[in-house]
């Protein structure tokens, strides 16, 4: 078989490959709902070369690769519905260079987000992105990922500047410069950012870097009414106020948080807020808004400017997921997402609220307003088919509801094994586009095959 | 010939294509050094379905296709070395639409930068991204253009939302969609935006648009010398100022810009600043920056508060080529474009400067240094061999000095013809990457040949 001659090709790593039964069903699991084969065989590489070595050998045998981060993926794309090699990369979780004066970090792709911003604190800068699970970044990078910071700081598109990957045949390439711009030549690096691991192995990153933010001021706040919450963030977002988080909660996600952290923000469709800037910019950022929530009719505005309530409140809104999960006991969730543009907002929820109220399961609904992206996380009860089926049909028509309000399928969580039946209808032709780019750089279809195109 | 029998294909553009000699040498031209033999005909399309039409029939006869749209290109991208058919895109310059609520606009590539924020003028919104030239869209999208707004705005890759393409065999492709975000599948609109044409033939864009600032201020402040004013670029830029524009002039620049323009800015290394925001806002801005000044020796800080002073001092800026052009009489320009991190920028202009004088040629240098990006305009005698071949050796200096430093041979102006050369030493392995996506999707090799890639 060929996973046998890949083994002997692979001996030079010695026990970091392995065919262990417990490794291979741990990397056979996912955060979704999604199911596949385990895979063949797992490698724990150290580096960019014994990557390389790597992949050449899978080549060679005609074995499939897959990328494993943190194995937070909502959509399945760790999973090897094909078998195969999954290239584990937690061990090779190192911040390689730090340019302070040019504000970017070169770090190796399995560390995880919340021990890069540990080990960045000192220098007075912080990397933004934060889709809320404790991702690896290069999970975070394949996915495109986004969170509740990217309306002020973007998404991992705009906070990459280049990587170090290995394609199928063991070709190790580097994308981007060290310059904050070039034209020089097509952009590889944007190309590689969201390619789900079906374009190669990403084995460094270059992050964009930000100034830690002199004054930092958090707050909720509660509206009457969805369409009130969500009005005021389009407002607030045309007015040009540069929120630095603007997150959605609403009612049942609200009394989720409430039970879960021990809080009692009024059960009502709430925004919650943070803002960064000078302490005279912070402040007239919170006078600001303040000012068009009251046109919206606001309920109360609940300011968390010491560093602990701010703290209390995210770990609270990072804590939504499994609080959600804990408010129907034993429940299991499907978890969708889709972004469509501001404008359309309010109804793309309220359409989705109505369509879940008449569903027989709950799916409290929350998300990263400031973008037009949102989540409902479906919980069902785990072997209900019936459930499974309704939750599926839910998250079908949220995508294509997204679709026909000019919007996308994922804002942020990726296509995976997930919304591959989504993708000609939102790409058309284009998505023919994306399976010639892959089957030019991969042209035996063995990087993480069954995720992103049409194969 | 293959061309004559693509006329009678394209015989239902009527009068809107030709081969008459006078059109034909218009688009032979180009801002550059960089001559070519003219194309073998000019079509002016007037929808997406006459572009299609028109490559199915270039695909079909075999002839190269290559977008022409204002002819400010500084690198050669609009000619046509292999000659074939030139489409010319100035009949395509409409704004299809303003969506205000979702600030983007739709609009044709032939529409040139200074016309369309005159369009939306009324709306409250503006597209920030200035190369200095009264460029089209769509040329800046293919060179993924920037200028002096790129530090607090972006370039065109962070400003075009999605691209309606006509790829070489006819078909129409839409990229992105209209949600601010999206993480379905490969970013393809930022594959096509800076790939200058030679995947396909852009024929809308989907721009994203940016809140006219409330109060705006610009300021003239000169420096001892260039490292003072460079590094108090540095600090300004790590500080987290977020400042609009950041100019760098040298001594020369500023001797030619106070000649052509009557204007007597001192004749010291002086940065041009634009402040963008709320009025207390600015103000702050303005003391900050101010503060940093100081400390890096500023010898004035002018400010330029009234909007006519603001604009006399952006066209004093915008009109610094032809006034460089101007300062040696009868001369012609090589215009060189490098970025490098912005740590190394003070090494990067200094060496440049000593290089420029130990050469037999001036050499003026300016940049959007807030980028790391700056250009030397290389001022030589037409004909004269020995001073072109000078300017050209300068140039590739600079473009290896900014490699060597860790930068791009180009920040804005893109590869064109004129800086192929230096795509392997950049990119290495990955330039052959392109070249796979290249043929992927231009399996002929007919959208304009000869630029960007290796064929």
């Amino acid at each position: 078989m060929a996973i046998d001659g890949l083994m002997d090709d692979l001996a030079f790593l010695g026990e970091r490959v392995t065919r262990a039964r417990p490794v291979l069903e741990h990397h056979g699991q996912s955060e979704s709902h999604i199911h596949s084969r385990l895979p063949d065989a797992v490698a724990f590489p150290l580096t960019t070369e014994e990557v390389a070595r790597i992949a050449a050998a899978c080549t060679a045998h005609g074995v499939a690769m897959t990328g494993w981060g943190a194995g937070t993926s909502l959509e399945g794309h760790a999973l090897t519905p094909r078998g195969g090699l999954t290239v584990d990369f937690s061990r090779m979780d190192k911040v390689l260079d730090v340019r302070a004066d040019d504000m970017f970090a070169i770090v190796q792709p399995g560390i995880l987000r919340e021990r890069l911003n540990e080990e960045l604190r000192a220098t007075g800068l912080f990397f933004p992105v934060d889709p809320g699970a404790n991702a690896s970044l290069g999970g975070m990078a394949m996915t495109r990922a986004s969170g509740t910071t990217a309306v002020r700081y973007g998404t991992m598109r705009d906070n990459v500047l280049g990587v170090t990957a290995v394609l199928a045949d063991g070709t190790i390439i580097h994308t981007g410069s060290r310059a904050p711009k070039s034209s020089a030549g097509y952009d590889l690096t944007g190309l590689f950012v969201g390619s789900e691991g079906t374009l190669g192995l990403v084995t460094e990153l270059t992050l964009r870097l930000h100034g830690q933010p002199e004054a930092v001021s958090a707050a909720t706040c509660g509206f009457p009414g969805m369409e009130a919450a969500v009005n005021c963030v389009i407002a607030t977002i045309q007015t040009g106020i540069p929120v630095a988080r603007i997150e959605f909660l609403d009612e049942a996600s609200v009394q989720a948080c409430n039970a879960f952290s021990g809080q009692n923000l009024p059960v009502v469709p709430q925004l919650l807020l943070e803002f960064h800037g000078s302490p005279a910019g912070v402040a007239e950022q919170v006078d600001r808004f303040n000012e068009i929530a009251q046109g919206f009719g606001a309920l109360d505005f609940i300011g968390a400017k010491a560093a602990e309530d701010r703290s209390r409140l995210w770990k609270m809104r990072h804590q939504a997921y499994p609080a959600i999960l804990a408010s129907r006991p034993g429940a299991t969730a499907v978890v969708t997402d889709v972004c469509v543009p501001i404008s359309a907002l309010a109804q793309a929820v309220s359409e989705t609220q109505a369509d879940i109220a008449a569903s027989p399961i709950p799916g409290p609904i929350l998300g990263h307003v400031g973008d037009g992206n949102f989540h409902a996380i479906l919980l069902i009860h785990p072997g209900d088919e019936a459930e499974l089926a309704a939750a599926k049909a839910l998250s079908a028509r949220m995508a294509e509801r997204a679709l026909r309000l000019g919007g996308t399928v994922t804002g942020e969580h990726g296509i995976g094994m997930g919304k591959l039946a989504f993708m000609e209808q939102e790409h058309g032709a284009a998505w023919s586009v994306m399976a010639a780019i892959k089957a030019a750089l991969d042209p035996k279809g063995l990087m993480n095959p069954g995720k992103l195109v049409r194969q």
